[in-house]
């Protein structure tokens, strides 16, 4: 049983922490700190969570195993490097760290003290993520030819949150939305090997990119492209073209085909819809077993960092207007 | 009642044919000529339609008021300066030229002899694209942001039919398929300002590409994605994404919304189904009754021409690697 504390208790650190509410075999939250601490005494009290005042408190907790970073972008690369000298095992929420080379720090720093990592992309565990996976690993889909992926929302209707902030979402939706994306394309195509990049500000009131699209190469010679719009409906859609036909996930539930003879294959789960209290569940409990020395976690170090690199290329290319390669 | 000529009478040509088979009180085909005219001997027979020996004999036929062209790309410059010429009207296959200064001097031959355009976008008449537009200008899905499309199919399945030579299909899938996102990209977003492409052949055994994405960005402001993949499952969706919320055509016949207030709409249309013989027949009677002097094509002559320059640059950005402005 892994004994985690929860960093950052606004709207997605209580999502993840309500995943487990009704218990779990490997993984339960036994502290936690956020900003303002005062705000959710009563949500923690009521979720037996022993509330800190600050983080350096929550990793001296002698009691606490892991921690698992629900804060701002901008404030994992300190804290994942805190917890690797305290000794803490490391769950944080994407972006992993801001720039490439904080990530290859931040996973050197745990990688020496032994410790694990895992990372929130849980839409890696979704039901039609895992059969669009096997379907190209099987050839069901033939050769691989192009990989495209959207993910918005309506960032618009959070308006004083940290996360309306350029300095915590460069490159518009990249950091909150889009990274999902690029570990899925990572997860199906494999490295990328430059990007190229245009996100602007359309029609958001406040001083994020609303309107972002990154085509990219693959080191297999695939073609890519990444959308994500920071003001809009809610949209997950990731679809991967190969020469038998082409796959696509639709939200975390739905899942469609159609291949070359014309046929059409859609299947739809129950218990899966936004936002992915299951798939949620199931990153954590994964990441509490790797750390107790079980399978390891799906999402590699070498990925984690892989993504990183690839977003610090997306924000490059969209400041200078040229394709860049990833480092 | 317009008397029109069927030019290219393969697979395509005999749809439009057959599109009106059953009919029309605007327009009928009367005369028709192929390369082969051997092949469809029986076909046009069965039809009413006298074959010419060549297209020199079709534009001489004084029954004949319009040309319907079905043929392969690269004649159709010659063939509408001809019908120009000899005061046919034209109804004209996408692209309308393989260049924007060709389309620029085929659309002024017809103008200064009083002739008439089409363009077979058929897609434009789908109940779907019709709805989508409507919520675009009625302002249900908010200012605009961001717009994706793509067309894809198996050309690979029509392996030795003119369209897989890199003459006829530069850029891949562009000249078949993309041309028809393009012209919904005009229809919605208004003009293009600069394009950003790759294109290249990672799968297909014939020498066309089967992997291109092109980043676009539109006068507006706004940013767009167009992809299309020569080799895989066919796929025709164009998504408009605004402040409201996001719609999405999906083939002929479908249609989803998600607004920023979570609500979903679906509406389907029976009879609209892959190859839309009732968009095409309509288009045709659309372009007849303009010949005709009632309402004009809803295509104009400048989106004609907007988006054979928009080829034109596509081809070039992805033959250059660098972003393309548009003429």
């Amino acid at each position: 049983m892994i004994n985690a504390a929860i960093v950052g208790m606004g709207r997605w650190g209580q999502t993840l922490v309500n995943s487990i509410a009704e218990g779990s075999h490997v993984i339960r939250f036994v502290a936690g700190t956020t900003r303002t601490p005062s705000k959710v005494k009563k949500y923690a009290s009521e979720n037996g969570i022993r509330l800190h005042e600050t983080y350096e408190d929550v990793i001296k907790d002698d009691e606490v195993d892991a921690v698992v970073l629900a804060s701002p972008h901008s404030s994992h690369f300190g804290q994942i490097i805190a917890a690797a000298d305290a000794g803490k095992h490391v769950f944080c929420e994407k972006p992993f760290c801001l720039t490439g080379n904080q990530a290859s720090t931040a996973l050197s720093a745990l990688e020496v003290n032994s410790l694990k990592v895992g990372i929130g992309h849980n839409r890696r565990f979704s039901p039609n993520a895992l059969k669009l996976k096997r379907m190209i690993e099987f050839g069901e889909l033939g050769d691989m030819i192009q990989i495209e992926g959207n993910f918005s929302a309506n960032m618009a209707g959070y308006a004083g949150e940290w996360r309306d902030s350029r300095a915590e979402s460069p490159a518009g939706g990249m950091t909150s939305l889009g990274i999902h994306a690029v570990d899925m394309f990572v997860n199906l195509f494999g490295r990328v090997s430059s990007v190229d990049a245009v996100s602007r500000k359309v029609a958001l009131p406040f001083d994020i990119d609303d309107a972002t699209g990154v085509l990219m190469d693959f080191e297999g010679g695939q073609v890519g492209y990444l959308g994500t719009v920071a003001a809009t409906g809610q949209l997950w859609q990731v679809r991967a073209f190969g020469t038998k036909g082409w796959g696509s996930i639709y939200g975390h539930d739905r899942f469609d085909a159609v291949k070359i003879d014309g046929t059409h294959e859609t299947e739809t789960w129950d218990g899966y819809e936004y936002p992915g209290i299951l798939t949620i569940r199931e990153q954590l409990e994964c990441f509490a077993g790797a750390c107790e020395g079980d399978d390891p976690y799906p999402v590699t170090p070498d990925q984690i960092l892989h993504a990183t690199r690839i977003l610090d290329a997306v924000i490059k290319s969209s400041e200078t207007g040229a394709r860049c390669t990833v480092d």
